[in-house]
């Protein structure tokens, strides 16, 4: 069986990555869930994984960090992983890659904290060019594959390489476009992104580094995580 | 034939690895170099690629962009382009993945600049960190997989996509262990290596925002570039 090491799932956008793909195309994975830590030496993730960073898989022997080595690591041995078309297969692939290197802007501006809800400061220009880029990527993989995801008819992992910036535009009311906007919306009613929303509303932890990144940016509106 | 759209061969890193690994692998390609520009209202990279960014190569009616995109696409069109070997193949995608989105404090403080080489500044632990992990992910490859390329007997697109640190550790006369050491001449002398080199010192544009890079972290000792 497959262990996946993730982080908490409040936090955590690039966990959730091989996580809703797993979920989303049922294949069996062990959980393994390890927070972050605050002002440890090193990181907690160091044990288990050789970047110290997470998601990382392990398959027996085999240790697959990076979540794009994950995902190709899953393409040889299952159906599903990218779309069957070719075309859409090298779009799909494209559009990941962009995401693992990219929007930077986006990622530290509009970190993932998928139980608040807050108002940006401001949306400066380097901020509007991700946003404009994901209008302009989004509409045309739907329109050129035909939809209702990024890449045709089925969930692949290019939808779940943009799956946490469905919780980005829902935590801090990201505008896009209609079909950026509906898109987003299929993405959160997925059962799997309920779930991992759901998990992530009743953990226990608040790591100061990642709330402190969204006060620098936003104003908090709503936390709708459990407080006992 | 494919078009592969890259940028200056002095500066660019990101145009070097798929470049690199077609010319290994003799994928015939027409070569299409459009310089950076200075102070441009936008990328003059637009024209052509999606994103604005080089590599990005041209199938026809395809436009592959993403280096990471590109060396997928290849992949399924020729053999070779990743290790036979399946343990091989995905340490060699996670260790590209790494590169592909890692590497930040190497990235910024020592940028690609094929035709001097300088004196950094100083090496804080940051790029220390960066260092002393390029020491053990190479290490591990060759151990593992017998050298004397990171993932075993041949070039493959993990050892292109680590091309640029060969040119990045002759230019800063970075220091690592002795078989990192071995590897990065190893890749130098490779002929297509020498040749983007040669490439690159005739080239005539000096950039001022990339020479700018250099001399923020560094003193320049030398500029082997042809002047005319
Ligand atoms: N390029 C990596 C990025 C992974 C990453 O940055 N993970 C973060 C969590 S989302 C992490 O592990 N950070 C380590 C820490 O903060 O200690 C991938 O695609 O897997
Ligand atoms: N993630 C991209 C990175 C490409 C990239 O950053 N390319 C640089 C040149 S090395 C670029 O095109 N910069 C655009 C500009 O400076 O105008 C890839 O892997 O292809």
């Amino acid at each position: 069986m497959y262990r996946l090491h993730i982080a908490n799932k409040n936090y955590s956008s690039w966990s959730l990555r091989p996580w809703v793909l797993m979920r989303e195309l049922d294949i069996p994975f062990e959980e393994r869930l390890t927070p972050f830590e605050t002002g440890s030496n090193g990181s907690p993730f160091r044990d288990f994984s050789p970047t110290g960073l997470v998601p990382c898989l392990v398959d027996g022997n085999s240790v697959i960090w990076e979540s794009l080595g994950i995902v190709e690591y899953l393409a040889e041995r299952y159906d599903g992983v990218w779309p069957e078309d070719a075309a859409a297969r090298a779009w799909a692939r494209c559009a990941s890659a962009e995401m693992h290197a990219g929007f930077a802007e986006l990622r530290q501006r509009c970190t993932m904290n998928c139980g608040i809800r807050a108002q940006l400061t401001e949306v400066p220009p380097s901020l509007q060019r991700d946003l404009t880029r994901l209008d302009e990527l989004w509409s045309e993989g739907i329109t050129r594959f035909g939809g209702p995801y990024l890449a045709g008819p089925e969930f692949t992992a290019v939808d779940a390489f943009y799956a946490p910036v469905a919780f980005r535009i829902q935590s801090y009311g990201l505008e896009l476009d209609e079909l950026a906007m509906a898109y987003t919306e299929r993405l959160l009613q997925l059962s799997s992104m309920r779930q991992w929303y759901r998990d992530a509303l009743r953990e226990p932890w608040r790591e100061p580094g990642h709330e402190a990144e969204v006060s620098e940016f936003a104003t908090l509106l709503e936390d709708y995580r459990t407080r006992d």
